[in-house]
């Protein structure tokens, strides 16, 4: 019986009633939707807060994620970090958490992570996964700092396969508090998803854990983007337990960090600049974290690659104001 | 709905029951006072336990904080270390961690901390807040190695408008482990009353999390106090996130870190006997963690100021006994 | 009330319950055997994981202890870490987390650890601990790549005094990702075992915290064992805090690290192998943590001693494949 998918969208059920349980303290808004939606403003009109997006990063990954904010990172001006965890990390991070449904419609556009995608399989990638969610109810989470227009919340209702009044929608603006814990807790979930884009057998990882420091906000969306992701480029760690060849193990920790990518070498808000502002000028192949260890399970041999870049980290994030 | 606010005391009111079912574990008494008070000894006669520490330090922060033990310090000697963050930091700590109602009275006295603090509002701070609690029910914090009187528990529940049977009062001495450790977890608070007291509008903090290493008991309640106050005072760490202008983040990391008072430099317990054992002698501005940062969040400027004091905290810790 | 002892099979029970209810995405199995005993592969034919590792690990420690992984370490090549707290040491670490309890039978062999030996109290140690549980469930773990055989369940149920039905046995293969968190996880008790073993009163333990960090898994079980041996005898940190005079705590320190053992110095698969792999060989003393602290509560004096051994760990857990 234990062999039986688990339900990212039945597992983050009590994690979302307990976000809006706690919505006072959380400094987070719940608002009824005129489609019967619930919208959580987790950084719009309301502050949100450092604890409300780890919250909803755990929510993220379909309540099969861990998260915490702690003291330990290794960086000297920055000792705050994001550590993340998963009892199955592949299906946490990519069958959940990664931000790859894309919603759009009446001036609004954003990409939708979290559990209902799992529910939706709008992407090619739940074939791979071999994961469909059943649940009666949906969860995701929108990096915005707009509320979507009905058409938006009607269109995900209806792929998830779900009433609109079952569906929460969990907004976080880049730059809010909890918009920036909850993008930087994707540090596994990134790792997991260049292994893919290098054609790892996602079914080959066993495990995973994660960390990266948590990046002020960005004085706007672009240096705000680049902050948290220069959080995971520059300053973030993986450590992946593996199945395979030992070949493999070494071929993947050597293509895997993020310096693996000619783009790699300036905080990230310089790098987009210099590609006009078109991310797709920039390297897919530069989405990684910054240092990983890769574990081969049957041989017991650990192959790393990448380095923290801490004097670059200080440039994107701003040491001295 | 969710802008209404949230209740220290109910929040914490599970968190209390736990501390209660699970009193054999945490080695912390509970007892029936005459008034029908339930009283916590979580070190006077009863061991008590780190743990038990950590759990009454969530309690103290109205179930709107978290409160780790680690093995995480930045201090060679000292591995242990607390890690604080809160939900709400500006409520949690100074609505209901402070200990800043004076309760005293047939030869007792301490400093009431906790919840309770937010339903008596005896404090002209709680009009700075806007916050008064509405409960049934209060539980409030003793620093103390002693069982308050009847009409120190009568006081408290008349002040807290709660009848004594609803009232748990948790005692934790300056020198025992959950002393220590609920002491120590005050490196958040200890923080953002400086920031008040320097004048800084409460309503511009919008985030924090801290961190300091766990002390070793004194050996009385004079080195015990020291080392708890070092602890913060040269070993602790607070990054802030505040609104407003750059050159107020500015002025504030400057003026916030301890190293900012004259009196600092040497353990406190130095300090103190050299003030002749008078505590209104020592400079309340040195009151504060040890190394701060403090980020702007309009612009996501960060300013940082104050360091880290290990061989001062040795000195103090006693290093090689 | 509260100075009956806890029981640790009851506090464990809504662990195993979670973890039998979160098994699909634990990736570990929930099996009937014939016995009618609840047998949990965490490691044979499924995967397991390191959260379940976790998980199993506070099982272990009859729910009064708390485990995290995190990448918190001070090792430079292995950030993730496994760090260790408990509400009562004594009798979460040696009460039941310690693997005390040789079970074989069929050509099945198995040290069980857990809240199971507190009901069937077949060690001496229970004497000397005062500490005989009572609960109508009981759960064990085994160190094992075997499902035992009925003889050793019906032992198990018989020496516990429960029905086969409400036992609970827990499958953790040494070099299964679960394996490993849940043997490092055993670092405070370790420590312990050895204190006990050196005479010091267990009743003079107030409190204790450690930490390990996470070694990869080993080829085959010899380098499994040598690993997760090492991660706690050069990679361990414990911090102790004793009643009693200084000179006895002094004395501690100095006996209680694994460079106190004349077998100290290599890793621990070279050690094995040249003793023959003849664990009798081995000297009692080596299994410890790799570095103390013991503080006195009386005087609040600390005595350090050991060191983490960086250069051998690299050695043992094999850094660059």
């Amino acid at each position: 019986m234990s062999s039986l998918p688990f339900s990212v969208n039945r597992l983050a059920a009590p994690l979302v009633h307990a976000l809006v349980a706690d919505a006072a303290m959380l400094r987070i808004g719940v608002e009824q939707h005129p489609t019967g939606c619930t919208m959580i403003d987790a950084g719009i009109d309301r502050p949100g807060s450092l604890e409300a997006g780890r919250r909803i990063a755990e929510i993220c990954m379909g309540g099969a994620g861990n998260v915490r904010i702690g003291m330990d990172s290794p960086f000297a001006h920055w000792p705050a970090q994001v550590t993340v965890g998963a009892a199955d990390p592949v299906l946490a991070c990519l069958g959940s958490q990664y931000a790859g449904w894309s919603l759009s419609g009446e001036k609004f556009s954003a990409l939708g992570s979290g559990p209902g995608r799992a529910l939706a399989v709008k992407e090619p990638l739940f074939a791979e996964l071999g994961y469909h969610d059943m649940a009666d109810r949906a969860v995701l989470v929108l990096e915005t700092d707009k509320r979507p227009p009905a058409s938006v919340v009607e269109k995900v209702a209806r792929d998830c396969g779900v009433p609109a009044e079952r569906v929460t929608l969990i907004l976080t603006p880049t730059r809010s508090p909890a918009g920036i814990v909850q993008i930087v807790a994707r540090v596994l979930e990134v790792g997991l998803h260049k292994l893919h884009a290098l054609h790892f057998p996602l079914e080959r990882v066993r495990d995973g854990v994660g960390c990266a420091p948590l990046p002020p906000p960005g004085r706007d969306f672009v240096q705000a983007m680049g902050r948290t992701n220069d959080a995971i480029l520059l300053g973030g760690t993986v450590h992946l337990l593996v199945d395979g060849p030992d070949d493999d193990a070494a071929d993947l920790a050597a293509r895997l960090p993020s310096s693996a990518s000619a783009d790699y070498g300036r905080p990230f808000a310089d790098l987009f600049a210099a590609s006009g502002y078109d991310f797709f000028k920039i390297d897919p192949m530069l989405f990684s974290p910054a240092r990983v260890i890769v574990t081969a399970f049957e041989s017991g041999r650990s192959f790393s690659a990448g380095a923290l870049a801490p004097v670059l980290l200080d440039r994107s994030f701003g040491v001295g104001g």
